[in-house]
């Protein structure tokens, strides 16, 4: 199968597939329904048997879907074997909030170092990941490509820039600065504020009805 | 115009644009072009072209779009007049950035009450937004109805069921559970490790190019 070939919106679901595969096997469950998964995963069925059906898999009816079978494929699609290694730079309460996360110890990403401008921080670890001085990113950075960015907003483009230079190509773009990079550094952006107010504008303009 | 036309692909991009044009015109800027607003907001500009036609907002060649026009079309879009109370269920560090991100600050949301399950917390604030002990939801809730939740994975389900009781039909769910709600609540899901997972895979299977 050309991976290339999965649409983006499925791409995105597969990490979410995956985890909750993940506690059905560990649970000793063998199959799962399409409408199990719907509810547990809260993506609609027919969303779900379109995603599977890109990879092959199709449920039989009555039985549903093999977990086991659909586990292995998604290991070897997501890559689970081979461990990511990714940096928080601001260990501030967001980013203690990412290295306190213990959902991120399931899979295949690992937080290995923290940095952060507060001297007082430096040496110390939070949840077993060591904290360096932001100062020390050229030295301590070493071969990490990924980076979680939790600085305050007045300073992520200046440190954006200087992580590219380092050879980050993977930023997940906690503050509310929107970064500029160049075209061959991947960004995706979280910001709180946007993320509170769609919900407000679509419970205002989208209102769901009582069943 | 019949707001509930717009898609939902475009009404989620909304809260984005106004806050951007917003920084514009407080610079005193009062005209951008959809390369400009491209380049901020990082959409492409062919996507903001058709996203503003969905508002009969037309850009003028070698003009581009006024943004005085834009950002009174927006604010009435976005109902910027009316303010939505919010209250935010747990905090601890995710909650904690929440209440001290004062981008939340600029618009028309406002977190006024947070509730924490930790007693020595209780009758404290963090920049001002007074904490009140979960087990006083019942009284001190009142009319708020969007919630942010930010509590433990374990106590997820049981707090959004509380917090459904007592009227609230919109929950910004940071926490890494999957909460079953009645249809007429509307849950937006941000899973810190769901984002990050996300981040690495479209690294390894759609890497960027440099220009």
């Amino acid at each position: 199968m050309d991976q290339n070939k999965i649409p983006q919106a499925t791409a995105k679901r597969l990490p979410l597939y995956y985890r909750f595969l993940n506690n059905l096997n560990q649970q000793g469950k063998r199959r799962v329904s399409s409408k199990e998964l719907s509810e547990a995963v809260k993506v609609d069925s027919a969303t779900i048997r379109r995603d599977f059906s890109y990879f092959g898999a199709l449920g039989k009816k009555g039985y549903g879907y093999n977990v086991e079978y659909l586990l292995g494929f998604f290991r070897s699609t997501l890559d689970q074997h081979e461990v990511t290694e990714v940096a928080l730079i601001g260990a501030g309460n967001l980013g203690t909030a990412f290295l306190k996360y213990s959902f991120l110890k399931n899979n295949n990403i690992r937080i290995t170092k923290a940095f952060d401008a507060d001297s007082s921080k430096v040496g110390k670890d939070i949840d077993g990941v060591p904290i360096f001085h932001v100062s020390d990113l050229e030295e301590e950075l070493e071969n990490i490509r990924v980076v979680i960015l939790t600085v305050p907003a007045s300073e992520a483009e200046e440190i954006a820039e200087k992580l590219v230079n380092l050879g980050v190509n993977g930023i997940l773009n906690f503050t509310p600065a929107r970064i500029t990079v160049p075209s061959h550094v991947r960004v995706h952006h979280i910001d709180l504020a946007v993320e509170l107010q769609s919900l407000v504008y679509f419970l205002k303009h989208y209102p769901l009805e009582k069943e």
